[in-house]
């Protein structure tokens, strides 16, 4: 534990720097105010890590919102109840009700005439949001309340400056990618015919929550025999059989950003085929992870990826890769259209594939840090043990 | 399975009587076309369960909205890659780009640009969202492309309707709270001094996940010794000691409908104190449940239990209990000051409760179903064992 809230500490460091940046570029833009609503630019600007388990909270539809204007203290409303520790250096936070059992609950309300008191009086009648998440009923409230404001979004902006991860953000992506390690040394050991994918899969998350000490929310595809061939799907209660391919695919949230890997291998015994095709997909992952430069274009990548898949006789109907951080999959995307350079701290999950339809499927995935000269390697468990 | 198939069907085919129900109010209110984009009212309108557990999308932060015109047929915009099997009588899904690795993706846009086409001509220039969860750059869309429209919110509408339950609702409740005291079950047997909250919460999954052959979307807590006087809180790694308390709140989504439970026990030998305040506390709990017909006002309820509790020196700083459904807190709140009726269908959770600071709590929590002349416990596990 002591390592994690080191951690913590040093990610806390870096959100004024954040901050500072984004704040700079919305003077550039003009900006009279921004509001940051989604849960994956409030944590890497605010360091607050939304519960998304369980869904929207019935009483707290909007549980956070961040409030950016020029000149003044970047400021966070939380609903009551909601965790923030520690508070990021230089960041004002002030409460809102969410839940009560004492009177009516009206949070989004309440949440409303927090921001349209702070926007009062801003100096620039344009406001930046992040329109596909941002609620109707606060625009409606700011609409109602204050003068006309020209609203432009922020989405893009924010992908981009997230594309490249500061140091903090590293660290807790190593720790994010290590969990995955665990999971799949786990998938490797305890899968045996005769149980089922879902039985695989607690084994799997118990040895991840386990080791960090709490619940993990996990996106995974655990799909097993011609399942496989389908790329992806949930674990379910399919049994698995002797000879047959599963692939596992983990990726957790830990402390607000998201670990990913991808293995695939064989219940019991592998025939000579099936350790030759893994053997040859792990070539192609090795040969990609090495291709791996600055300066690069993403779609080079994602072809090569596919040609040397082709080589093998087959293809894969997704991307070659992508983005990993406070978001599951963001920028850079690994695809054929992606035109922009691969630069230095970006972090970058690959993950070449081969389906044969109806039969099955092989897909492995690692992580890897982009360098000044090519990458380095995150993940730590060896797809061919 | 093949229980959980015909639940499906029994349900698909309550969902076109919801649906014309629903109409039949916005004729009344005079409303030209309806918006419906919240995971309940989806869940509840179009049988559409949206994965949770791993957040929002990236790809398609909006992957379903149901619009509603008098008139027409209600159609489903549904991104592709969604499931949503079998398709409801009546209902017309209509897909959009959501994911792809072909081209840049916006599915907002593509979903945007839907609604608007099915907004066109519409005979009354009234729009009814639910504001609250609706995204602002539908609303632009809109906006920019229509004549203007005068906005109202659905919300209190659809919440008001959830309140009372169709028997294909009911149906699954008993399913989801059947999960809830596998659970229970599973958390009394393997609970045991010098293993951690985390590891007894992945028994408890395991079993609850075997049992319904698929992943669950848990909102629990799992709170021992001194972390259970505050009443809520996710298993951590806290090992579990001999002769203290444990509170066990499970909340499972089953089919997109929520079950609940609430137990607490003491690890391993029980005083005669603790088991004489279980008991009590099992007893306001019981004579809760013998006190709810229809007719009676939630907060007379409410009032019950807090006195109960009042009596035996303690308190409980939150609601009584609540209406479950396809959210896992909704109508009927049993809160002080609801002063609405119970009324057969209503589907309630009651949770008495008593906390002493900063030494231990205990909350005992059972689902029924208001009858004509009572209620019907959906729990089946013991509390008392």
């Amino acid at each position: 534990m002591k390592l994690i809230e080191a951690i913590r500490e040093e990610a806390s460091c870096w959100i004024p720097r954040r901050l500072e940046r984004l704040c700079g570029r919305l003077e550039e833009m003009g900006v009279g105010a921004a509001l940051v609503s989604s849960q994956p630019n409030l944590r890497y600007l605010a360091d607050y890590e939304a519960p998304i388990e369980w869904g929207v909270s019935p009483f707290s539809p909007c549980a956070s919102l961040l409030i950016l204007i020029p000149g003044r203290p970047p400021e966070l409303l939380l609903a009551e109840g909601e965790a923030l520790d520690p508070v990021p250096t230089g960041l004002v936070v002030s409460r809102f009700p969410g839940y009560t059992f004492r009177e009516p609950i009206d949070s989004m309300t309440e949440l409303a005439s927090c921001a349209v008191d702070r926007l009062r009086g801003i100096s620039r009648a344009v406001l930046a949001v992040e329109s596909a998440n941002f609620p109707a009923a606060l625009l409606f409230a700011l609409q109602r309340a204050l003068p006309p404001l020209h609203v432009i979004d922020l989405t893009a902006e924010l992908a981009s400056m997230r594309a490249i991860k500061d140091p903090a953000e590293i660290q807790i992506l190593r720790e994010a990618v290590r969990l995955t390690d665990i999971g799949q040394s786990v998938a490797r050991e305890a899968a045996q015919a005769g149980m089922s994918e879902i039985e695989l899969f607690a084994e799997i998350r118990r040895a991840m929550e386990h080791d960090a000490g709490d619940r993990l929310p996990i996106l995974a595809d655990l799909i097993s025999g011609s399942r496989s061939a389908e790329a992806g799907g949930s674990p379910g209660n399919r049994i698995l059989s002797e000879g047959e391919m599963v692939i596992v695919d983990l990726a957790p949230r830990f402390k607000g950003m998201w670990g990913d890997s991808c293995n695939t291998f064989v219940i019991g015994h592998a025939s000579t085929e099936q350790n030759q095709l893994l053997d040859q997909v792990a070539k192609v992952l090795a040969g990609l992870i090495k291709r791996v430069r600055p300066g690069m274009k993403a779609c080079e990548l994602d072809a090569i990826g596919r040609a040397k898949i082709a080589d093998l006789g087959g293809a894969y109907e997704h991307h070659t890769g992508h983005g990993l951080g406070a978001a599951w999959h963001e920028e850079p995307r690994i695809v054929p259209y992606n035109t922009s350079e691969l630069k230095p701290g970006m972090v970058l999950a690959l993950e070449p594939a081969i389906y044969f339809e109806r039969q099955f499927g092989v897909r492995l995935e690692s992580v890897m840090l982009v360098t000044e000269d090519g990458a380095e390697v995150l993940t730590g468990f060896k797809h061919r043990a």
